[in-house]
């Protein structure tokens, strides 16, 4: 054995590499293992998972540029600003969105080394058990080789779910890194899945000028959000000039040299087709735990592909821990960190924990959507009795001021206690405002308690406040 | 006497309006009453205040205008997007502004109808006593009317502190509401006071083109904040070609046909002098309470010109309440609304407080500077113990991909109990991100606390967390 570690991460994803961290700054030795190079121009692996590389923090880049195109285009007038006519150069936007990713991939290796955690490019499998400790093979170029672990935790992430009989080119039919790379802007782009991934990544190429579809399978848009929640966003992302077309049951996808020819049933079994230049697939992700050798220390996945953990993130063996995607929960890069830290803490002896109740959830288009805790409809499922208050943007001053009034605050409390149980937000900073929502679900805050705080003025942040005086149907401003 | 009511309130703004829909709410009898048209076409008192009608709200269109004028003309390059020569229509933006005031100002006409509150466009002053009831004397175009008062709010807020020596004459030498209403860009102006205001006038029309100069007699810059914000500012302000003279002593203000000339001496003593189309005084405001006639209830000032309150803003006057800009604390909106609840509550007969630690301060620049709790300064003249943590945006994902990575975040907090004691920030969406600050200084929050919360990723409200996490010296990702 070459080397022997605290921990070994499997994965320098964002549950990986936060875990990496916070055990190096624990005082473990660590290593941390990639074998991704996802799109790095020199083909070597890299750090940052699909959150940075292929995931969030490009998408991020793409909308803000797309974002600032479409104020350009559409926005400047109402404020007296006058322009030429306005082009983007995609090729630029494009390039800039991997300089963000390059330069923070880079970042994590500088943070690796501060922390003096081992960044180990290669293919990590198990190769069996010594003793107490798990044998690694590491594959790389041809060469391998064996490190220890004491602790291993598995953070391999995700990959997209592939849609039955539909080869993924990233010419034509394109997943999300795919998608993140178009050199130019698509005539008619059709999104297959329109949840939170296919709604960024529509929004980003409907600013910039193509017709976009988003087919669905299931007859519910957002299912997952609050009904509120899901109502405004299909309304106004439709009047953005989304078009939808949910219930429907995809059949074939036949590629022609220019694009692609999608057969589909809508929700009423119409035979339907639908012709784009670029498809993209983005109806989910699956946990990736390939080529692993999971069997090598005894290790099973659950039948939809998951590691089963405890709520510690422990598996079945008491020193292999699961963390982020690759395990039950939302498929988020800030629960994959917070598991990282509970892991991390856990292995240096220390307590950990995860409130998976106080996790927020965030959709980047314009405006957003954001929510933490439990929607309407879960609290009718569980029976229980709540009381809600909601304020719309259309009564902040903020709001106004810019020009960006749709949407509201929703707050959901208690009908007892007033315990608050869930803050759903639509709006252009959802995303920001979510910070406060998730602070007072942490502290078991009552929508009373979030009444009598002070909210500044004026703010897009006050809507908070004033949904939760709507709880006690006293809000002010409406 | 025309009418007796529970509660009357001398004022419109921010403290006064929300007092008027609190003490409806609770079902008391109430009027308000406004004198000032401010830029009203009508030339009919309006309800809003100086924060609506001439302060916060205006402020933030036009700042919301020229920030979008600046994006467009020097942010676009960067993301790939081209346009032609940008120009503004000042014009056009200043009508878009008066457009969102004028909405606004209709808006809390709807919410006093609503709640039954008797909106008076009228000049109040107190002409004496009937038993308990106070007897106020409303004129308004020459006619007048008399009102009985059970319960008194004086909301009467704050106007400009006037430069001595200098007129006003919103032509050439302007105030705040002046400032907000130039029909074209300034080539030269110049802002006598670098504080608040000063700073958001002279962004926007810096952005706009106009070369401005910010002359302020204190030596200190923004000396109320955070050193660590003050001299962030200091350094991004500066690099947007503002320029700054500080410890400067004014002397003469000579008008001339297209300007002024004013004379001053620099810091060191030296004569010197500046040559400007437009000046903004903006060296603060003082309580307003002109022609009230508090003698005639026997209700004295202070020293200062502010209505005497004790924490409950009672006056000596036990059915005599004072709030917002014309009694002690800072002079914001946020903290007035706070005040008219509290004491509209009081009035019903309800338990009423305002938290003075935990309200948030901002200023409206790009990027903001936000904060709420103590600064480092007020700390170390309490002799507390403290630690402190800080992050900056330029290892924030989010920042990355907007392009707007300035700022920072500090977190403050007690060095044997880890209570946050304040956090300060810079950063394009601290007004936002003030939010979580003042949570979690209400709920008493410790570092720790914060850091324990699950922050949304990718979100600038994650350099919160990663500044409390600092405060233990165990930042993840810088």
């Amino acid at each position: 054995m070459d080397k022997e570690y605290d921990v070994v991460i499997i994965g320098a994803g964002s549950g990986g590499y936060i875990a990496a961290i916070r055990a190096g700054q624990l005082g473990l030795s660590v290593a941390c293992i990639e074998s991704n190079p996802y799109a790095a121009p020199d083909g070597q692996p890299r750090p940052g998972g699909t959150c940075l590389n292929v995931g969030c923090i490009p998408s991020k880049a793409l909308l803000a540029s797309s974002h600032l195109y479409e104020q350009v285009v559409h926005h400047t007038a109402e404020h007296g600003i006058s322009t030429g006519d306005a082009t983007i150069d995609v090729n630029k936007m494009v390039d800039r969105k991997d300089g963000v990713v390059t330069k923070m991939a880079k970042g994590i290796e500088y943070l690796f080394k501060k922390n003096k955690v081992d960044f180990i490019k290669a293919r990590a499998r198990f190769a069996g058990t010594q003793g107490e400790t798990y044998d690694l093979e590491l594959s790389s170029e041809g060469r391998s080789q064996r490190i220890g672990a004491r602790h291993v935790i598995i953070a391999t992430g995700s990959k997209p779910r592939q849609l039955p009989g539909t080869r993924i080119d990233n010419m034509i039919v394109c997943d999300n890194a795919g998608a993140l790379d178009f050199r130019e802007v698509p005539k008619h782009l059709c999104v297959i899945g329109a949840g939170v991934i296919g709604l960024e990544l529509g929004s980003v190429w409907r600013r910039l000028g193509a017709d976009v579809t988003l087919l669905d399978a299931m007859p519910d848009f957002l299912p997952g959000c609050d009904t509120a929640v899901s109502k405004e966003m299909l309304k106004l992302m439709s009047s953005q000039g989304m078009k939808f077309e949910l219930g429907a049951a995809i059949g074939d996808i036949a590629l022609n040299g220019a694009g692609a020819r999608i057969s589909y049933r809508d929700h009423a079994g119409a035979s339907k087709e639908l012709t784009c230049d670029k498809v993209i697939v983005a109806i989910g992700r699956v946990p990736s735990t390939d080529g692993l050798d999971l069997d090598a220390i005894g290790l099973e996945l659950d039948q939809r592909g998951y590691v089963p953990v405890d709520e510690r993130c422990r598996t079945a063996l008491p020193k292999v821990f699961a963390i982020g995607d690759v395990v039950r929960g939302p498929m988020l890069a800030h629960k994959a960190e917070e598991e990282a830290i509970m892991v991390a803490e856990i292995i240096a002896g220390q307590a950990g924990h995860v409130n998976y109740n106080a996790i927020p959830s965030i959709i980047y288009t314009s405006p957003e959507a954001a929510w933490v805790g439990k929607t309407a409809q879960e609290l009718a499922r569980e029976g229980r009795a709540f009381k809600s208050g909601q304020f719309p943007f259309s009564a902040n001053g903020r709001a106004l001021g810019h020009g960006e009034s749709q949407g509201f605050v929703k707050v959901l409390a208690d009908a007892q206690s007033d315990l608050v149980l869930g803050v759903h937000i639509v709006s252009p900073l959802a995303s920001e405002m979510i910070g406060e929502a998730a602070m007072a679900l942490e502290f078991s805050a009552s929508s009373e308690d979030i009444a009598r705080i002070c909210h500044a003025h004026p703010t897009l942040y006050e809507a908070i406040r004033e949904a939760a005086l709507a709880v006690d149907k006293r809000a002010l401003n409406i």
